[in-house]
């Protein structure tokens, strides 16, 4: 693998703990006939959500009243195989390192083959709506992160 | 033509006095090499919110202290010619009725042949943020779109 | 209900037998926090697809070397009811008519609490690609959509 | 600048002659009421194929019977400011380096005040569509690229 985010594959792919199935639309194929290449960031951003859900993370992300709110500071993807439409694609999602107020999130996209389709990673921040700057995690959430990725 | 909303083709289309091109990315055509048709609905918000912008309405529905906000009610779309990758298309727009709070807007769309290439229409209504009813046009605003479609 | 592709609601809702789910991605929200209206017809369009392959008919049109194609000529849908981030929502589909090698495809969309959130239709019809004409559909074909219909 | 790819901002700027201009669409906007991070890649595409047809380099890659096709082998995207819906964004590009079979192309994001909203980067390698392997430029296809670049 040439991407300088994955030192080790294998330890690298052992990491991931959760997964979200994407099926692919027919809106999302391209004259090529392959998913287009912009789809798979729409494919992080719902697997990354499902994610902190399943950490019950999202709750006042999303809460009109609520004072925080989380932002992408980068992302990248790196596309290993063609994918098709149809096809059924699982998108692992992990907390690969905890900052302050920002946590770097690494994916990786199986076809039904088991074959790594594409992987990427991006920062998110934590940021106070009113002020716009970051807001640090709690120890609760720093917690909840940690027992994801390291059990 | 069969659409039941055009009784007179070269009168309707004598009605419309606005138009927004569009350029047809790579990202919006799909396998079959096509826009894919789900695209001229986006062709159509965009023309139809430069159309109104053009009237001078938008303003306080963008507005995030706002008390009005526009609502669709329904949308459709014939299709005529297949589009494809890189063409620029006219999207024509006209409020075809202005009812008490609501607005009948048409869509036609030429390619760079003069073609018409799709067209579609749907009814928008104007309710109130916090009741979520219908909030009448002021005469002012009737006037806006009157002195567009019938001049 | 004011959709004129509905003469009784009641019979019309008891005609559908398949239904595909769909959940709010975030992408597909708009600033003004709901399903934006042209992502509905992404989802007609998969779930058509789904009901396609479900009745057997999907195979040969994705086939590079097929001979027919299916084309839309025309969609519409009336919205109902607001959808928000992370719902999941069951969109019907039914062939409502058959022509000879066109059919009139109905939808009807249901929140988690059972709300019809919106409608719609479009035709489809059956084309050669190398004439651009219409296939007609084998009688094989005819069964297929009527036994899902009409049992 | 964090980003790995900018070793010196204002060389970096000075190396772009090409850009095109994208206008926010109300569909490309979320529910916390900016351009959606998803629509930054699409975007790059459209930027990028316009900068290639003005080198004279999409011609035979679209051509269905053409033997070559450009593949996107990474892609990423560092976002410095929110955009918002109606907004004008310049989007500069320009080919970094080139390769045997590769160029890699740089991306960057301006708003109508002249602030970088967003920067990014991605590999596109040729290939054989039969063989799947790359094709390498001709010294006319790369003498195409440094023209542009050096400049």
């Amino acid at each position: 693998m040439k991407q300088s985010y994955i030192k080790n594959f294998e330890e690298w792919e052992e990491g991931f703990r959760f997964s979200a199935r994407m099926r692919v639309r027919f809106s999302e194929t391209d004259m090529f006939g392959h998913l287009n290449n912009t789809v798979t960031f729409a494919y992080f951003e719902q697997a990354r959500i499902d994610y902190l859900k399943s950490l019950g993370l999202m709750n006042d992300w999303l809460d009109p009243k609520g004072e925080r709110i989380p932002v992408v500071a980068d992302l990248q993807c790196d596309y290993m195989k063609q994918v098709f439409f149809d096809e059924s694609i699982d998108v692992y999602v992990k907390a690969d390192s905890i900052g302050n107020s920002s946590v770097d999130i690494h994916y990786m996209a199986k076809n039904a083959e088991g074959d790594v389709v594409f992987t990427g990673r991006g920062a998110m921040v934590q940021i106070s709506k009113k002020t716009g700057s970051g807001v640090a995690w709690t120890e609760e959430e720093k917690d909840l992160f940690y027992e994801r990725t390291r059990n």
